[in-house]
């Protein structure tokens, strides 16, 4: 399927998309708005557009008349590209030409990087951490009978150039037989150590030349989800991926209510089983798909944060959620994985991601690892942002890092029509200027049950430009829209009537809801200026962004900044890594130059805990506005609400 | 009780025994020959003394007159010394004092020399190889809430100067709640590496102060017997001692029966479960005995032959005995001693003493560590002689090594009387030169059953130098006693006579029996000049012989020298050290040095298999002679034949 052109008139804004995409989202991703309630069902015919060159296929609608039909009216909402084409949008105002051209922003998502397999050989950072090598080994005899493993040792040395080897008891258990299996041709596999002057591990022995296929695993252990990757160390690439909920979810939602749960008599027993089995499980699926042998699995890398950390260990949790908020250790020693229940053969060694803190845990670490921010020179925020958000902030010379409780705002909780985004979820939106009229895009183009993180922060950041809301999240109640309307006492906007939606209700947004939202955006915020603030910098001071974790990537940038969840910045210095905490895995797993820097980083590191931080409640005091008191430092906001202004005071509506 | 002087007549010779002694004891240490044929239970009533000075108690007898009880008429197998004796012997020839003085020599065993652990300290050698430290760790608050692994390192690279740390993931498990247990006052325990670049391990913590309680095991692993002591490592004192057969026996007694055992289906694991089930079993009983708790047992060292340490950890052995007998491994990294199924708290570090080959397995490499020969200047025969003997040369500059197969004649195997040294076992004798009658000694003082390995050498030499036998054993049909007389055309010598023995039947000694000897004994000893050999010495480069093993502890060096068992050296500089195997594995857990030295040893020390060195048939052949072809070498033999020649020529016998 190729790409088209749609140009949207009276805008004369053009954008590219792939065939097939519905003209409702190519005008949401143009900034072009359209009013639509009903989520691409049909059903509320607002979207009525005019196609006025080339072609898409849907969209028509028993409400049209044979001549509109004829003439090219479709509902943007079910009408899918089918080339380049030209739509026209019923404007209901006679707004200038110009100004739209001026007013809209392109719906602005950050960058998506990650880092290869490519870029690491090139950069010269490539040392395989765990390689293979074949020996054909001469074969014993009377003049020559030293013992299997000296044999081995021996040739390595003298062709090998290898020292300061140590084979495990388990692979000398297989070497006499697996040696005699095929002449004393045989494939090791050396594990290199990560400190340079430790020694390199021979965890494996197979019979002939398996040098072709060494794999890793990568794996990601969030609270919520387990995602694994198969990688082929030869070729740096993922030959599979799968994920699936962590089936400790059962137990508890969050990292605090699991500690609760691994406090209680076998619980702790229970949870680590728990991981594990949903480990296996996935494990099971990549290796599975990757048709690939458990035998030439050489290890594994596991990052996740420091509760999901000491869960997996069996280690006493309890200390995590109470003051002075102590984990257990930072660093892990390498081990074997199967001692902990993971369904890999016994030579399988696992690394750990270690924490830094509490509440930054291995996850973070992973990210900061896999992006190289530590390496870099630009001084970077890396942000993870879900109930807990993990802020770094730092460079190649130094690092900072914090966590906050942003609470469940940003996945949808503590809002009455909040959602995780799933079907059905209002993920994006945009209002008219003058009538206030919304429009809605839902996942999976239905009709809307309720709203979304990334939804909020867009109609919240609109609300505010357009002058719906004001700066402390409250309705401007003089608008003539039956849409704002005070519920119990409680001011609220209706998004969708309830004929539009799939729950029979109105689905509104609150002033609460906003609250809920600007407390959230504050936390995170004021976390980035405490931790600047300790290390005696400003926001002006952030030369990029790096968005860890599945909420950046839904993000509108432009949006997040207009609440002041972001810091304003040039959108292509932001950069969405997706799981961030995957990536570092898989990143060490390719690459000794990671696991060797990890251990300095934990070290230069330094967490702050905000709760120790005087200042922190002067800057979350300050940041519960929309963008935040001091709206100098967002001048992009100021212009849009200006632009918006203009518009909106164009004569003759 | 003290000590008493018994002074023999007419030999004029002196001795001093512990009181309670039997006189036909003494008098064979002092070797005073005393006919003498039923061990001790009075039933010959042949070894008739007479007491002129001083006290014994019992030895009476009917057949005594009650004037000659009167006059000191006892029985010498039964009297015992009650104090300073003065006993005369009857003799049935009219043999010159001066020539007692010449002929007699009294029993010589080998000096017992165990290392201990000042001897350690004074010689600079003790650097402990696992340590306790105490620490009160700062309690972590808001301001210092770093996690807890890192505040025991942080604390110990301030505090103790430790570097290079690493806590193993069993004591991170546990340090949070023992930490919290005592206001974060805590004992450590620290393994140090065996190499100087190497970490420090900590592989357990403690709540409060536990340093003055530190204990490791040191453990032997016989293919028969299993010893194990329990070591104080403050004071270095072995608190308990206990062994037990291994419960293998029971699977083939010796290792190549073992070793086909392991070929069978199911026959390592059943071998591998059966030998740490009596590890666990000795291990119960000497943490019982010494009354501590298995909490504060830090390490166990180990050492056992090839076959019994690959049997202990499950490597298939079946290659060690075939052509060209190659074992898995020398070195074994340390290992937790629970996974291998030894009943030792998770945190117990083993460490296995590494083997040299197929028949020069840990156990001599213990004994080489733990008498400190590999350190001294004196060029050292070391033997350790069973069914296998394994002979070691060399000093601090080099180190050779070898094992023979000497068949079970040392063990009273192959030999018609021949039994292990058990009650009933002669072990030991003299014969009167000119009669030819006998003096037996049996172990537990009871009439007969047969001959065990010390008992046949002292009869082969003393046989030989009294001309009953000439230099190829045979006897010499010309003596007119009874005893010696053709058995269905085998000569032998009768020992004991039915009436006297417990079995009924005569205890012999046939041209057989000692042809096994002799191939025993020149087995060893063309082992030892085939190694001196290839290494271009001869066997007066010999200054100094530690013999090892519980045969040594017996064995009467003269008369090992008589059968040239033994080269012929200065008995003061011939050192027997017991069970080697478990004296090296006491030294190592005491001292890192020698942990370090170990590795070294092995490197430099050279295997040669003796099947493969041409010279060694020429050395046998020549060496199947009593002592030898050349008897040169032997110029105490010489000597002793011409005084005993000296003494049956003396006229009016």
């Amino acid at each position: 399927m190729g790409n088209c052109q749609v140009t949207f008139l009276p805008h004369n804004r053009a954008i590219t998309v792939p065939e097939g995409e519905s003209l409702i989202r190519a005008a949401m991703q143009a900034g072009v708005h359209i009013n639509a309630s009903c989520g691409g069902e049909g059903v509320c015919a607002k979207c009525r557009v005019q196609i006025e060159k080339g072609t898409v296929t849907g969209g028509l609608s028993d409400r049209f008349s044979a001549e509109e039909a004829q003439r090219g009216c479709r509902l943007a909402c079910q009408a899918r590209i089918g080339g380049d084409v030209t739509v026209r949008v019923p404007v209901e105002s006679a707004i200038d030409r110009i100004v739209f051209d001026k007013q809209f922003t392109p719906r602005r998502t950050a960058r998506i990087r990650q880092m290869n397999f490519e870029s690491l050989k090139e950069r010269g950072l490539f040392i395989p951490p765990v390689e293979k090598t074949y020996l054909e080994l001469p074969l014993p005899d009377a003049q020559n009978n030293m013992p299997d493993v000296t044999r081995l040792i021996e040739y390595l040395k003298l062709q090998g150039n290898e020292h300061k080897l140590e084979m495990t008891i388990p692979v000398i258990r297989r070497l006499p037989s697996i040696l005699r299996e095929n002449q004393f041709k045989a494939t090791v596999t050396l594990v290199r150590p990560v400190r340079d002057d430790g020694k390199t591990l021979i965890t494996n022995i197979q019979a002939g030349d398996t040098t072709a296929e060494n794999y890793a695993i990568a794996l990601d252990i969030g609270t919520t989800t387990i995602y694994a990757q198969l990688i082929d160390l030869s070729s740096g690439e993922s030959l599979a991926e799968a994920g699936d909920f962590n089936g400790q979810i059962s137990y508890g939602e969050d990292v605090i209510s699991r500690i609760i749960y691994a406090e209680k008599p076998g619980g702790l027993e229970t949870l680590q089983k728990t991981v594990v089995a949903t480990i296996n499980k996935v494990l099971g699926i990549i290796i599975k798909q990757a048709g690939v042998s458990r035998q030439n699995i050489s290890t594994i890398t596991m990052a996740g944060n420091t509760t999901m950390t000491q869960l997996l260990l069996a280690i006493d949790p309890r200390y995590l959620r109470r003051s002075p908020y102590v984990p257990a250790s930072t660093l892990y020693p390498p081990f074997q994985a199967h001692t902990i229940g993971i369904d890999l053969d016994e030579h399988v060694i696992a690394l750990l991601y270690p924490a830094i803190a509490s509440y930054v845990g291995g996850d973070i670490v992973a990210g900061i690892m896999g992006t190289g921010l530590y390496r870099d020179d630009e001084l970077t925020l890396f942000l993870d942002i879900g109930t807990n958000a993990e802020i770094v902030i730092g460079n190649k010379d130094w690092l900072a890092c914090t966590a906050c409780s942003a609470g469940p705002a940003f996945e949808g909780g503590g809002i009455e029509f909040g959602m995780r985004a799933s079907t059905g979820a209002i993920e994006d939106f945009s209002i008219d200027p003058v009538t206030y009229e919304p429009m809605l895009v839902t996942i999976g183009d239905v009709r809307p049950k309720g709203i979304c993180g990334s939804g909020l922060i867009n109609m919240v950041a609109l609300m505010f430009e357009t002058g719906v809301i004001n700066n402390r999240g409250k309705f401007n109640r003089d608008h003539g829209t039956k849409r704002i309307r005070a519920n119990r006492g409680i001011w609220e906007f209706v998004l969708a009537w309830k004929d539009e939606t799939q729950i029979g209700r109105d689905i509104t947004l609150s002033e609460i809801d906003i609250d809920n939202l600007i407390r959230a955006k504050g936390a995170v915020y004021s976390g980035c200026m405490t931790l600047l603030e300790e290390v005696g910098l400003s926001m002006d001071a952030i030369e990029r962004i790096i968005l860890a974790g599945g909420f950046g990537s839904y993000i509108d940038l432009e949006k997040a900044m207009t609440i002041g969840l972001l810091p304003e910045i040039d959108p292509d210095r932001v950069i969405f890594i997706g799981n961030g905490s995957l990536m570092g895995a898989r990143m060490s797993s390719l690459t000794n130059r990671i696991r060797k820097d990890v251990v300095e980083v934990t070290k230069r590191m330094t967490n702050f805990e905000l709760s120790e931080t005087p200042s922190y409640m002067d800057h979350y005091v300050a940041a519960m506005f929309i963008p935040h008191t001091e709206i100098e430092k967002f001048p992009g906001v100021k212009r849009r609400i200006k632009a918006w202004k203009d518009l909106q005071a164009i004569p003759g509506r």
